[in-house]
């Protein structure tokens, strides 16, 4: 029996529906910032990345820090690359876009590869890029949330590491770390940002990143200062290294309570393979895209192999307008979200399924959605052809 | 009866301890960032903000963002300064200094008034400097956290507007705000930047300022872009605004749980008249440095109208060492603060006395405060002379 009051059940691409246990620890009483108490528990938790994100080489560096999951890309613009550099950016949607305009702010030369809404650029189209110019990063949006598009890590980071071996890889990985597979070490990664609010199941307002040892070394050479301040990795670092090794540290205070909520939704996460979680996702994912094109509608992301396994984003009938059939949903208990590419955005809504939705199925959540947007969809005057 | 578990008490300067109801706001159930709700409570939160500014002019612009105090300093760097511009820092200790490497990072020209440890600058220098150059800003910590040192407002704006009227005020208001009187319409001032887990008695995690229209148009005319992407004004301007208006508007995730938390604090300080507040913080400072003063110890802060009136910076005598008295007071169930002011970190303790442990007598904290000093200084080897 869950603690939390009945309320609308949140099927948006994060914010997410949130464990009891984590929202209980978003009201840990106060402690101090520096205290052995909160210092082991923030110390914890970063050690609990090293796990979320598969890496064992410890030169790799997680950092948690108060902010959104947009910090993240102030993180990597400010510190990662120096004005003048040159920087790819693979552009899926919304969110790619997003980080391009971040890099412009920090001085970066922008180079997009884009793809038409609802693809993503393809292996040789990216080739052909690198090797038209030396890129210090190249940077991927592994789930686009504006579009549910996947992107490959894997492949990618091959074909980076074979064509073009100096330039940092950098996942923005919010819609994905802990659904889709992540191997930070084996694939070798460079950075990954992301937030949270989202399949790690801890509420808004942590950005949180793992850097490799390649990484770190690009940072500490860098020619000039850090472009930010409060995003500055030459203030962060010995302060996520300080906690880690357990000794109090400070540079700007964090959030002991949403440590405690981070601590406790890895906790849970790790105490089975992540391999079965990524499973879980991917079987509900499944059964959700089934029921979507059994209502006979499309996803924004065309090809199944490009299809995020947290998320769906569904093309709309002609006849039923978003503004019409989301408050319907919302009676009916479920919040799913609008578009948010600008292309497309009066045209499809997204469903979010990640985290507690989908790895506790006694929820009923997906049932429930699924149910509500077949019932929905023929009260808004849609009949399948 | 609280609903906390029962521990340590928590009476540095910042983190401070929470009230019940603000606590379990944090726990709120899962909310979209961008529902009718949570826009509701959001706008809220920012009209709020006003009243705690003591600022009706409709031109000033309130920011609630993710992030910790410090992120206001780049909010202020970064968007309210150019490169190349002069700011002329007043300087009371650690804060302070930060405050100034920030401005650097963003390419300003950086002049301090400096003043010896446990003093702030006085008004004679401050017009001395502002006559020498034409500042665009000055900034003035409200409250060092480091001392304890009190500045002045009222005196120090009427100065810059009589000698320097086109230098915007920006006042880092982090361990002020909430306990000190901020009046930002009748005082004339630009900006007030602080964080959520201090006086205002919301966990950390937000960073709130408010900005007048003069700071806005500052802004605004700015010839070349924002320097920050994720503490861009053009980017969360529109959305501030937004929210305001209860319209649903998105740059960046907020952080529900916390602008719940901060909304119910907003309130519960808002019931009552703010002087009473100001009165109530100024009563119980007032006996607490009575009793330091019995003890024959002296303030960091050595003049009694620079003194802080949430927080007392108390040096320790020569024959206790902080590292043995500090750990004497957490088994006293008491957590004070070390020093944390470069040249004088090992001497003395700091004494946090902001919200609930101040409005709420009824908790007790001031008077086991006192005594487990007075006890822990005894076991701790001092007699008064």
């Amino acid at each position: 029996m869950s603690s939390q009051p009945p309320h609308s059940t949140l099927l948006i691409p994060g914010p997410i529906e949130f464990d009891d246990a984590v929202l209980q620890s978003m009201s840990h009483y106060s402690e101090s910032h520096v205290g052995p108490a909160f210092v082991a528990t923030f110390g914890e938790t970063l050690s609990l990345l090293r796990k979320l994100f598969q890496t064992t080489d410890p030169a790799s560096q997680p950092f948690v820090l108060s902010g959104s999951g947009t910090l993240g890309w102030d993180l990597v613009a400010a510190n990662l690359v120096e004005p003048g550099e040159d920087v790819l950016v693979l552009t899926t949607g919304y969110f790619s876009d997003g980080f391009a305009d971040c890099f412009k702010i920090y001085g970066a030369n922008v180079t997009q590869v884009t793809a038409p809404v609802g693809s993503r650029p393809q292996l040789p189209d990216i080739e052909k890029a690198l090797l038209e110019k030396k890129y210090k990063m190249i940077t991927v949006t592994h789930v686009d949330t504006s579009t549910g598009v996947l992107s490959e890590l894997k492949n990618l980071s091959e074909l980076v590491h074979r064509v073009s071996p100096d330039t940092l890889i950098v996942v923005d990985g919010v819609c994905s770390v802990a659904c889709e597979e992540i191997a930070f070490d084996e694939w070798k990664l460079d950075g990954v940002v992301t937030a949270s609010q989202k399949a790690i199941g801890c509420p808004a307002g942590l950005s949180i990143s793992m850097f490799s040892g390649r990484a770190m070394q690009a940072f500490q050479s860098r020619k000039s200062p850090s472009r930010s301040y409060f995003a500055s990795m030459k203030n962060w670092t010995p302060i996520m290294q300080n906690y880690e090794a357990k000794k109090p540290s400070y540079f700007a205070t964090p959030s002991p309570q949403l440590v405690h909520a981070l601590h406790t939704a890895l906790t849970q996460i790790l105490t089975k393979p992540l391999a079965e979680r990524f499973a879980k996702h991917k079987k509900a994912s499944d059964r959700i895209k089934g029921a979507v094109a059994d209502l006979g509608l499309k996803q924004v992301a065309a090809n199944p192999d490009d299809q995020a396994h947290g998320m769906t984003a569904i093309y709309l009938p002609d006849e039923v307008k978003a503004a019409e059939l989301l408050p319907n949903l919302s009676k009916k208990g479920v919040i799913f979200a609008g578009g948010i590419h600008k292309a497309i955005a009066q045209k499809y809504i997204r469903f979010g399924h990640m985290g507690v939705s989908v790895t506790q199925p006694e929820r009923g959540d997906i049932d429930k959605a699924i149910k509500a947007l077949q019932d929905g969809l023929t009260e808004c005057g849609y009949q399948k052809a």
